[in-house]
């Protein structure tokens, strides 16, 4: 399993309408294989920042199930035209829970 | 329930040194009222960098009741030699879940 973040910055005064827009591309993304669970977080000390973190069971099933489908041109659509600058995505793996 | 998250750039060569006193740290901050759960996380495309995430009932349990404590100063003790840059800390609030 790993997980995928991503700190998205959302375009000021449009942090409401971003988030109507992520709550139907989630439905997107949560129908892909290997695809386990998705948070958003907003930011409790920057209005317009949130943190994405989805959990994949492997990482190809991000990179490449993901990025290379007809979904991710939806996806696309509905959220890339709110963030400013455009977000770097990192992917972890987990070292010690608690 | 609120998300405390931090990226941690850890100073190269140091990771195994670092993840055996974060080992140790983990009981300390488990300890702490209003804590419910941590995760470290290890980036797959830098291998100096590492992401905390620490749930906590409320922003106060970490901002004041950790940060204010004799045990924060044992976490500092341990963990604050190994970052470079020192990290910023920020909160987030859940707004969807997947």
């Amino acid at each position: 399993m790993i997980l995928e973040v991503a700190t998205l910055d959302v375009i000021p005064g449009k942090a409401h309408e971003f988030e109507t827009a992520f709550a139907k591309a989630s439905e997107i993304i949560a129908s892909m294989p290997g695809f386990i669970s998705l948070q958003l977080q907003h930011c409790i000390e920057s209005q317009s920042r949130y943190l994405l973190l989805v959990k994949w069971q492997k990482l190809e099933d991000h990179t490449r199930g993901f990025r290379e489908s007809p979904e991710y041109q939806e996806w696309r659509k509905l959220l890339h035209h709110f963030y400013d600058p455009f977000p770097t995505v990192e992917h972890y793996d987990l070292v010690l829970e608690k």
